[in-house]
Parts: C-alpha cells; structure tokens; sequence
C-alpha cells in the first residue's frame, strides 16, 4: 500500500529549468543564429506525449509538421488541453510555406483551429483521413473562418519554398499515417511522424518498407531522422492487429451473448476488426461514442472501412436484435466519466443495460493516471454479470507506437546521419537514443532537444543552440486561450484542497459599527448544516475585529481590516478543523 | 495518443448497487441472522485497494484483523484518507476481544488510532515492529488517550474469547509481517496478512512454511482461507529481495558518484539492502523523508535493520564525504510534491542538489496514477545529469505481493476448504478464484464478497449473506472524520473546474436601488486584471435585473432575485466564456 498524498505543484515545469532556476544543457555547441542553416525547432512533444508541432526553416522558409494539443495534468483542474505556443512564428507568417499533418490523431491535428488562423492561415497539406477528422473539428469553431486544406497522396511530392515534401506509408493505430521526407539545400530530413511497422494489418496497407528505403537512399542519404521515441522503454516488436483480431475473434466466437468492445473513439482499425468479426458470425454492429461515431462516418465515407450496409445498426435499435447477434462498439475504455461505457455500467445508458452473459472487452491500453477509474469500472461490471477481457489477460489492443526492435528496424531502414527522438518524455528519448547507439549510431550524432531548442544543421554538422525559443504551456479553458495561468489556476487548487470562505462585513461608516451580523459564505469547507457553532464564533471574532479596529483608527483603514480579518480567522479555523480554506473578507461601507 | 477528459463521478460507488439501482449478485444464499454461526464481515479491502478491516463474529464474540486506512480517489479533492466504517460494530464494544494487527503498513494500522477509542480500546496484538509504528504514529492523536497494545511473539497463542488465536510467519515489504490462524468452534481459518515467499530475503526470515503446513494440518484442515490478491492479475513468482540487492550492488558498484535510492518510507528491507551495499563499498548512508527516517529508527531501535554504528550519518552531513562515498535513501520515488526527491529535483533540498554523476534509483514501482508525475520528475533529474535507474529496466523492485504462481503455493500449503479472496477490487478477488480453481478448488467453495458482505458458516456448510453492513466511505479531512460528505466534495470539484463568482448586490430597502456598483469576487474563473470588460458587462446586468425586479414588485422578493442573478449571469458567464462557475448572489439590504 502507498499513499499519493500530494500532487505536483502547479507552476509549468520547464524540466531544463526547474522553479526558474539555470541549468546546463549537456550540448550547447551553437547558437539559434547561425546564418544559412537548417534549423529544426520543435515547439511541443519533447517533454510530454501530446502537444506535437515542430517548425523546419532554411533561409526564411518555414515548414511546420503537426499541429497537435496535450490534454491536461492532474494539477490544471479545469483546463480543457494546452496547445503549443507559437510566439517564435510571430511576425513571420508570410514564411511559412505549408503545414504538413503526419495522421489525424488530436495530439497532432488538435490545434490546427486554434493556430492556423493566427498562423496566417498557410496551407495545410494532409491525406484524406486526417483532412477529414480535421475538417469535421473545424466545424466546432465557426469564428475561425475556413481553413486552407488539401489533400495529399502519398505518392505526392510538394514544393514549399526551399524545401521538397514526400510521403511514405507508416501504419499506426488510425490508417491514412505517413512519415514525411523533407528535402532540403542541407540534406534529407526524415520524419516518421507516430508509427509502428505492422507487415499484416486490418484495414490498411503494411508500411512501405521499400518506399522508405528508395526515399531514403536520395540526396546521398538522410542527414536526420526525426521519429517516435513514445515505446522507446517497451523491449520486444509491436504485435500486428491480425493477432488482435484472432484474439477478439476468438472472445467474440465463445461469448453466449451481447459483446461490448470498448476502446479510443480514434481507433478506426479496431472498428474494421470489429465488422470483420461481426459479418463472420452474423452479428449486427452498433456504435456509440460522438468521437468514435465521427471518426466512423468520416473513414466510412472516405472509404476507410469495408462494411456491408446491412452490418451496422443504429444503438437505439440493438435491442431489437437477440444479444448473441449484436456486438456494441464504444468509448469509455478509460474509465472516464462521460463516455459511454460508464453509463452503460451505471444503468444510466438510454439503450444498453448491462445483463448477465454480455462480455465487455477492454481493447486499449490504460492511460497513465486511469488505472483507479478503469478498475472501478471493471469492478462495476463484473458485479452486474459481465465477463471481462482486457489487454493484460488477451491481446485485444496492439500499441500504435514502435517498441525497441521496431525502432531499430527504422533506424536500419533509413539509416541516418544523425537521429533527433522526438514524440516522449525526455528519458523515453534518452532511451531512444540508446536504442540508436546500440545499431552503430556515434553518441555525438544523437541530438537530445528540450522543446524550444532547435538543431542546426550546416555543411554537414549539427549544433544544438543554446537559446530556446518559447514554450511555455498555452492553456485552453472553455473560450479562453492562454488566459488561465497559475494564478487562476492556483486558486482552483486552493479550493479544491480546502474550499473558500467569504466574510462580508457591512459596516456604518457613521458609528465604526457593524450592521447586522457577518454574512458569510462557505463552500467546499465545512458542512454548514453541522457547523453552525463554528459560524458563530467567526461572526463573534469578526465584530470583535471591525469594531476593535475602528475604535482603534476613528477611521475605516479598509486594507488594514481586511488583512486582519483573512490571517485571523483563517489562524482561527484551521485551529478548529486543520483546513485552510481560502479566506476573503468584503468590507462594504454604507 | 489518448485523451483524459473526464473525472469520476464523486458520489461513493457501491459497485453491487451503482447510483442506487437494485443489481442482483450472484451468490444470495443466506441471511446475516443465521444463529451461533461463524461470520467473516470485511468492513473494506474488497473493492479496493486499502481500509482493510475483518470482523469475526461467533456466538457474540468478536475478533478484528487490521484496521487500516485507504488513500483518497482523485475526485476527492482535500480529503487526507478514508477510513472503514464502524456502524456495524456500535453497541457492540463490550464484544469485541481483541484487534490483532498483520504488519504496520498503514492501509492495515492507519485507522487505529481513529476507531479503537471509538471501539472502547480493545485490546490490541501486534509483532514488535507493528507495535512501534502504530505507537509512533499514534503520538499525532493526543486526544485520543493511550491504546490497549499488547507485543505478540509469532509462537504466542492467545485466547479470545470463542476463538483462539496464532500467528505463522510470512514475506512482505516490511519485516514482522504475520498470517494468522484462527481457531473457530466451526473450524480454523487463516488470514494471510499482505503476503509473500521469499526465500532469500534481506533482513528478515523466509516465509515459516513447516508453520503454515502444521498449523493448517491442525482441527482436520482449513475451513476457510482469507488471502491476498493485490497482485492475482500478475503472472509467475515475485522475484526475491536477494536479486533486487544483486541489483542495487550492480548499480552502486560501477557508479562513480553519489548514489540516491528513493522508495517508499516503509520499505525497510530497501533499507537493509542498502545498509549492506554501503558498507560492502565503504559509503556512508544517509537517510531523508520524515516517515522513511522514523520507520528507520523504529526498526533499529527494535533490532530490524543490522548496521554497523558508522554506516548511518546525518543528511545534513552528507556534504562532508566525497561523492563516491554516498547513498542517500529518500522518499519521494512517486514524484509526490513534497517528498525529498521532489524538493531535491527542484533545487530546494537544503544539503542535498543533484551534481553531474549522481545515479538515481526509483526503487519502487510506481502507484497507478502517478505515472506522469513519476515520468516528470525522471525528466528533471536527468537533464540536471543524473543516471536514472528504475524497475522498468533493472530488478531493483520487488512486490511485497504474491503473484499467481505465489498465491497457488499458498493455496497449496493450506488445502483450505473454502477461499475468500481479500484486498484488491472485485476482478482481482475473481482472478484469484479462477487461480484457486486451476488448482482444483470447487467454484462453489470460492466466496467472493463486496465489502460489509458476510460470509457465513455453520455446521461446515458456507453461506454468503443477503444483507451488507454499512461500509459506505468515512473521510477524514483535517481534524474532521466523516464530516465531509458529498455536497463538501461537489463544491471543492465545481470550484476546482472553473471557479467560483460571487455577486454581492446592496440594495436600499427604501428605494429598492442599488447602493453603488455590485461587488464581485472572482476566484479561479478568469484573470481579472485581464476581464474588466466582463466584469463591467456582469454589473450592468445585475443592476438591471435587481431594478427591474424591485421596480416591478414593489417588495424585494430575495430568494427570487437571487434565483434570477445566479440563472442569468450564470448563462451569460457562460456564453462569454463556455465556463461554468459556481455563481453565488448575495443581497445585502441597508
């Protein structure tokens, strides 16, 4: 048993840089100036997972890949994601000659809203999947006027100012992904976006191994290999979805009755493994979940997913099917509060109840920070009569990220001068560059950036800069963008620790005397109905203060009052309780 | 990449009976009211992980195993711990024999000093170290006035009453760990206690497995066998501390400069281990983090840790030896916010800055929700130059849990007639039946109960209970235990997502106008320096809505009015914002 007695403080963590103060670099071997030279910048991703957008720019030109948001941390209460901070483009819109989207993954697309307008609206080249889920979010934000989006194939080549664009084919757990080969004056830059290899998967080509190795053998070899670090700890291949589908198939072919298969609303692959499985033994498919039917009808119409018409059925009607002929696909494998998964498990679902004989299959990986909510879940299934499956126990989810060997396969495949992890927390890029050395790469050729740093390539040698541009957290909060920072948000802490307590002392400027009692108003501190004493006291104790002080003064000193009302009283009631609610005291003079 | 949008709902989930609804469980077969039976009532520790508490009930007498506390879900924000509900056993203290203790982790002694005054001081049996834990830990309750300890020898058998009471030896992450066997009139059931086998343990004995075997061999076998299945999900055997000391030694031998090991403050064979690798090496340890420190000289005080008078210096000394000649063992191994390795990371430890060279084991593995912080702090250690070591990708952690191979072994030395599975959520009871099933167990014979379940035995025969005692959450917040309920929690939350806006209106009785502007106070919704426009929109709004109120009902009608601003400026905060903070109106007549 161990406690998680504290969260971390809110304050946003600069890791090089913690609470403010300087911290070597272990390479600071150039400066962001250097004229002429190709530099790689990336403004999120490097220390978190989410948050992906990195800027290309040689002599002016700037081409941006990703455009992505992080979901919140547990300390930013409230926050709806962050998005990058894009103060380094400012002033240089006209420059930047395309944004090139690698998948349609929110922490790659999620602030293309947000930034392309204040980007200057370039042009945004993506394939038709990921047009399609960035379009279809667009909509959510009808001030931001349209956006300038094309299709690529990935058989395109583009031209954007000095730079050269083509794509290859990668798999990962949304289909339509491609890696990027950026050809520029200094070299061949290659990007793998989020990738893994799957040489037999549902739904989607195997990643093209030859066009990487024919991309890559141009322009006499590549000179960096930006790519994916998030499996960089996790030994071992990849498992193929082929795997994943016998492993469902095999729970669905035994399941007596109804099957739920929760997973990411993103997963349109688990989807087409779904139908497969639902046509082999003549079960309908419904789906639930606002994502997971978005994503569905976007890859559907754009031709993603191979379905007899007759396969998918609207939820409302499931019922009207007999359990052992009906397959449910949702959302909420996570555990999180909204998603349909949990509603279900609460009987709080319109259609679906839970009934003895239905599985529920957990197809997903449990995000860092879910496990509590996800084994309460289980638990509330099992007890209603669910038989559980989940990727501990079967293969019913592969990870959409390359583990060790895979990495390697790139490495090997694209054989780069130098390798820039990207896509992880700083010891998963560590690893990453571990794994590198491991195939032969020279220590020195790996460039370990902190987002904000860029990598400067000039006549062949790279330097890292010293200087980093800016990237502090852009927090978006409803409407607000970057408008909550820490004082709003430590507020949100305080009272979510503690709850507030506001004093409103009305006081006759005439006699110095209070009007009537205190008002006060309490909120996540004390029951008030248990606590009536202890509201009495205060009221006591703040009289005693108001009109001890304007005895005192023969004049209302207001700031005065106020400080001695909020350390007194806040003294008073932790003495009483040990909380330290938030204490603001109004004066109102009348 | 995978969103984490929503939290849980904060009501207490009872997971037979989510959000009220009646749901069937599928073994009913008795009553609680079955005369001169044996009952086994968890009070908690069967739907989650902590607040482990057994009531043992024959003929009137009661005996209580563990009485522990549970660490606060994150959607209840301030709340210190939980402790298990006593309901059941009101009016019944003059029954209670006796509280016997199985090891001093707090999910099995935390709630000793709330509940045993409440319990009329029973008395209490615990192993040496046990007893020095909860009496340490019970210095911080003056209040509550001395418990009723007694110091048991694992030899030791004691009367209680109808039962009898043993104890065997057994394996855990802290030393002076005990299953115990209880003599019944209806047979014998053992306890295990958290448990493992190690049969090359640091610092303590190996599992007493001859005890086991001839205490389960007595009264013609097990009737019953209560066990651990924290870790029934997880495959094979738990690897020994021998080979996590082979670990540590390997690391500690080949590194150049200072060594930090974090773990949890009770870990104290981590402790021994690194006892005996700084003296193998010739380091000094140093030891910081108040519980780690105070677990460490309970230990020693007691006999627990061997260590050479010289080895053990104080942290505030650790500047004097050369790097070379350090460890340091600290908490903090879960990246809590004030743990030392927290405040050593962010440069605030007062003796201890991480230098280029140090190697930084997380010896531990890291709680469900701490992923991110854990992977943070890693971030910020690293690129102040540490060599980072954790469990992942090094034996320097082991479980203090059976895992599955373990618990058949277990199952295999008691041969008990029936099992119930303890300590874990529901599908970790169920996994580990399915474990004693593949060992030959009969499903009938494997109870699993929810918390305040009973289960039941006369004559031989098992029966689980229809009826459950109460066992809904008991939260301790401060210097209040149970006082903070769910309207406390929805506040704190609601505050804690988008703030709190309260409006205070004067209004002259007389006139029925408003005395000057409304006052507003504003906390964790906007930055107000930055929203004076709202502000004033917000002001405008509520004087129009009190004037027009007032004007048209010549009488002010303060509940409606206050109904009024709190509906409509709640609507126009949000369609300015999309936020939704709590909107409190206060009128104030002069």
């Amino acid at each position: 048993m161990t406690p998680r007695q504290f969260r971390k403080p809110i304050e946003h963590r600069d890791p090089a840089s913690p609470r403010g103060e300087p911290v070597s670099l272990e390479h600071q071997r150039g400066e962001l100036e250097i004229a002429d030279a190709l530099k790689i910048i990336p403004l999120g991703g490097l220390e978190e997972v989410g948050r992906n957008m990195t800027v290309f720019e040689y002599k002016g030109d700037i081409v941006i890949v990703d455009v992505g948001l992080q979901f919140p941390e547990e300390d930013m209460p409230g926050i709806d994601y962050i998005i990058p901070n894009i103060e380094y483009l400012k002033g240089k819109e006209k420059q930047i000659q395309g944004i090139i989207i690698t998948h349609g993954h929110l922490d790659h697309i999620g602030a293309v809203s947000h930034l392309a307008p204040k980007l200057g609206n370039p042009p945004i080249y993506a394939t038709a999947l990921s047009r399609g889920i960035i379009l279809k979010r667009h909509d959510d934000f009808p001030s931001a006027g349209p956006l300038n989006i094309h299709v690529v194939q990935k058989t395109d080549s583009l031209t954007l100012g000095h730079f050269k664009v083509q794509f290859f084919h990668v798999n990962h757990n949304i289909p339509d992904s491609v890696g990027i080969a950026l050809h520029t004056p200094e070299g061949l830059v290659v990007h793998t976006g989020d990738f893994k290899f799957d040489h037999s998967p549902i739904g989607d080509e195997p990643a093209d191994l030859a066009r990487i190795v024919q991309l890559c053998s141009e322009d006499g070899g590549v000179l960096a290999l930006l790519s994916d670090s998030t499996n960089a700890e996790v030994p071992g291949y990849t498992i193929s979805e082929r795997q994943v589908q016998e492993s469902l198939d095999e729970i669905i072919k035994q399941a007596e009755g109804r099957v739920i298969a929760a997973t990411f609303g993103s997963l349109i692959s688990r989807i087409q493994q779904l139908i497969n499985i639902a046509e082999k033994y003549g079960r309908k498919l419904a789906i639930d979940g606002y994502s997971m039917r978005t994503n569905v009808e976007i890859a559907r119409e754009l031709g993603f997913l191979k379905v007899r018409k007759e396969t998918i059925i609207p939820i409302g009607e499931a019922h009207r099917h007999s359990p052992e002929k009906m397959i449910i696909a949702c959302t909420g494998a996570q555990g999180e509060g909204d998603a349909v998964l949990m509603r279900i498990a609460h009987r709080e679902h319109k259609f679906i109840h839970i009934q003895k004989g239905d599985s529920v299959i957990f197809s997903s990986s449990v995000v860092p920070g879910n496990e509590r909510s996800v084994s309460a879940l289980k638990d509330i299934l099992m007890y209603q009569g669910a038989k559980i499956f989940h990727s501990k126990l079967m293969d019913v989810h592969a990870s959409g990220h390359a583990q060790v060997e895979d990495l390697k396969l790139m490495l090997n495949l694209v054989k780069p001068k130098h390798l820039i992890p990207i896509h992880g927390n700083h010891f998963m890029l560590r690893m990453h560059g571990e794994i590198a050395e491991s195939v032969g790469m020279l220590q020195d050729h790996v460039l370990i950036l902190t987002n904000g740093q860029a990598a400067i390539f000039k006549d062949g040698k790279a330097y890292l800069s010293k200087k980093r541009v800016p990237t502090n957290y852009v927090m978006v909060d409803g409407l607000g963008i970057g408008d909550v920072g820490s004082v709003v948000l430590r507020d949100r802490q305080v009272m979510a620790q503690d709850g507030i307590f506001v004093i409103i002392s009305t006081i006759d400027t005439g006699t110095g005397k209070l009007k009537g009692n205190p008002d006060i108003i309490s909120r996540g501190f004390v029951y008030l109905r248990e606590s009536q004493q202890l509201l009495s006291d205060v009221r006591k104790r703040v009289r005693a203060i108001v009109e001890g002080s304007t005895a005192k003064e023969h004049t209302l000193n207001t700031v005065y009052l106020k400080d001695e009302i909020r350390n007194k009283m806040g003294q008073f009631l932790f003495s009483r309780t040990e909380r330290r609610p938030m204490v603001i005291p109004v004066i109102i003079e009348v």
